[in-house]
């Protein structure tokens, strides 16, 4: 009883191989002697995790962690001293801006591999030029720094533009909004592996959409950000805050969010 | 007097590297016995291009082709057939709709490396479960299949539900709105490459972002999609077009860009 | 003064450039407006450490962990047991044989990434045919299974014959010598990476020479080696033990030693 | 009685499957509802070319293409003018000699993805110190250097001593012989790839056994060898000529093959 259901099974099977063979593409060229079917190759557990998305491209999913959504500064300390507040302004509770002088604020939670999702406006007010004009910047892990400039007709070294992997990748293009507009990147970040003895593993690597544009695309981040000299991996360590950079300018903040990876 | 205008010069370099120096990471640790000066990491050439990203998210940008904007599909043609017009419906000027049993779609352009960005809907009307319901998928270079189905609510095999590299790769969560919703896939894709003499050289990588989720990271495909069989790469090809399948569902499509890379 | 003196050891490095640069490469294209020194890219710390190489290609350099020089096989046990000592048999104080039936031998000591040599020889009387001919096999980190088989006039299927990951990689030419001669396997081995929570991170990779022939190049292997079936990584793992299998064919070894990397 | 015998069939493969699958590790966890056959992973075509061995390690196989053996340059061509004959001096039919001043050698062929064999010996007499020693190197597509030094008691900077990629990796460790022996170079190399429109697309990678010690294991090259500044790829090239370095010291060469990949 059983075998003959078994092989009305396998003759089903058969069947629906072909109809859906033909769906899909064709099926391979001679690479076994012993045809599969198709269930071999499916494979139903562990069951996928169900995430709701924010409601538009840009909102936080469910399972982010919210940096800042405009109310408060509470994940947020001095870069200086942690043991103290943020000490940046939040404006018209929508988003925060750069105290000049103040110095960087940081995370209190520390992160690893992460997407990470940032809003910025250089200030409305252009002053300066080059690396002057509306310069901050987001450090993963406290030291790899994904550039924050005014790039809309500013010229300056590619790879200090924003959006470049400061002083080590430039942008693929330059797709910065003007300063009275907002800006998004979109991070795909993969934090640096290091050995047992503190040798380095694997590089980090980094994914950027800027405004929805693709800028850099998997490329190795090559070591600490430094402004003179080339950069390295001198010493392992592991998961660390997020850091916003004060390089004088009031570049503005909202809508921050992240999700570990 | 060239001279000491470049003992000038040197000394502001040297007080510019101290001060900026504080404001970015600490200068490196001894790995070279000569320090650099700020400017010898700086690269100026060649000026990068600009692109005008979209409105919003989602939206193209400037150096975009647009592939459907809710007008025509004459990007499209047939999959069958390519001589023949894309055999699908528009409504409402706004989104095309699978006739079943028309057979696939394909792009008249072919094309390799990209950032493509797609938005669909699983039928507003819920019918079959697992593989039956809102199934449909794009093939990229007609052969390596980023899966469209109905999993909102619809358990199947892990690898084989919407997001998933078909029988390869498992979206890493569910992100899938209801079927009354639209979705977005935002891809980016490096197509395999291959050897003179016709063999795999890499492979093909994609990621891929679910409305605005990350579900597919930096991940290898693993061969053409086969749906009875170990995937593989059984010969050279180039740039090839972009299909959509009819599995005999009514899924919905609109605003499809892409950009090569 | 001193600005002379600098001036002139300016002079200097500039002249010094142009005599090596055209010993070495020409120096590169306009990448960054103010040229660097010689010495600004010499790294001297730290030390490379020195390793006193084998006498002739193929034996032990100072640093390697000696797993069989002919006298005793004090670093092997049981893989069934590993508490009873390794159930096979040396031969003429110089190599060990397979004792069929008594099951695969274990290393004492676990490793991870690794430099591995090892000599092996087909047993001297030809019998069976395929599978079943000199078959055996080396399992690092007692999962991952480099072939060992005497494919001298022997065909099988191409990713179980020697130098195959078995069931995954053929290698990339035979390079197999006759049940009469010895045979060399010089292996690079990478271990797989795990995140924290025990999913896979990095896949392990492996480079073989057979003979002094490159069989396999850097290719990532998938999973576990099952006879039936896919391969996988189901589960997070530290180092582990190297074993040889016991496929019940009289295998003969010799010259066996390993780096850490 | 068909289905008796699928029966039949299908109970010993179960059998054969538990038998087999102690002997080689255990059959996968629940990946597939479906289970497969062991003849299902088993892949026959194409058969694996076969490659006679040298007699010893370090002896050319049977598919390699000889650069040198001792008894003439006829592979070579001087670097300076690769219409004349390369300008070194052949000793006792068994090595050849820089002949400092008259420029490097370049091999007649042209090479991309290759593994590569090389014997050196630095100057009897020990002379100068530091890069001023036994300097010379093997330049992979006429562009990337490995270095060759006399780094046996002799400090230099730890990217410029032997088994470096010059001014780019430091060597693992220092396994460099005495001057009155032989080294060898056993190098596995991949060649950088271009997209068509000039950019990078991967950067090479090299693999360095020195003295059968792993030196160089699969690290990106960053780029053309510069004596001074960051290398970088700043244009697209196919296969090219290997070179050999002449640095002002008399290094001795012999045995030199190449296998293409």
């Amino acid at each position: 009883m059983k075998l003959m259901k078994l092989s009305v099974l396998f003759m089903t099977f058969i069947l629906a191989a072909q109809v859906y063979g033909q769906k899909h593409s064709s099926t391979p060229p001679e690479v076994s002697p012993m045809p599969m079917k198709p269930e071999m190759t499916e494979i139903w557990e562990p069951e996928v995790r169900v995430v709701t998305p924010g409601k538009k491209l840009g909102d936080p999913p469910s399972d982010a962690i919210i940096l800042f959504d405009g109310s408060n500064l509470d994940q947020w300390v001095s870069q200086k001293d942690p043991s103290k507040p943020a000490p940046w302004k939040i404006v018209d509770n929508d988003h925060f801006e750069v105290v000049p002088g103040s110095g960087g604020i940081s995370t209190k939670m520390k992160f690893g591999d992460c997407q990470f999702h940032i809003e910025f406006s250089a200030p409305d007010k252009v002053e300066g030029e080059s690396q002057g004009r509306g310069n901050s910047g987001v450090f993963f892990q406290n030291r790899y720094e994904l550039q924050i400039l005014d790039s809309y007709n500013n010229r300056t070294y590619r790879n200090g533009q924003a959006g470049s992997i400061y002083k080590d990748h430039a942008p693929l293009v330059n797709a910065m909004r003007s300063p009275l507009e907002w800006n998004t990147y979109d991070v795909i970040y993969r934090a640096p592996r290091f050995k047992e003895n503190g040798e380095l593993d694997t590089k980090a690597t980094i994914t950027v959409l800027h405004n929805g544009v693709l800028i850099q695309n998997n490329v190795d981040i090559n070591g600490i950000t430094y402004y003179i000299g080339l950069h390295n991996y001198p010493e392992a360590h592991g998961e660390d805050v997020i850091s916003l950079q004060d390089h004088g300018n009031k570049t503005q903040f909202r809508n921050i969010w992240i999700r570990r990876l």
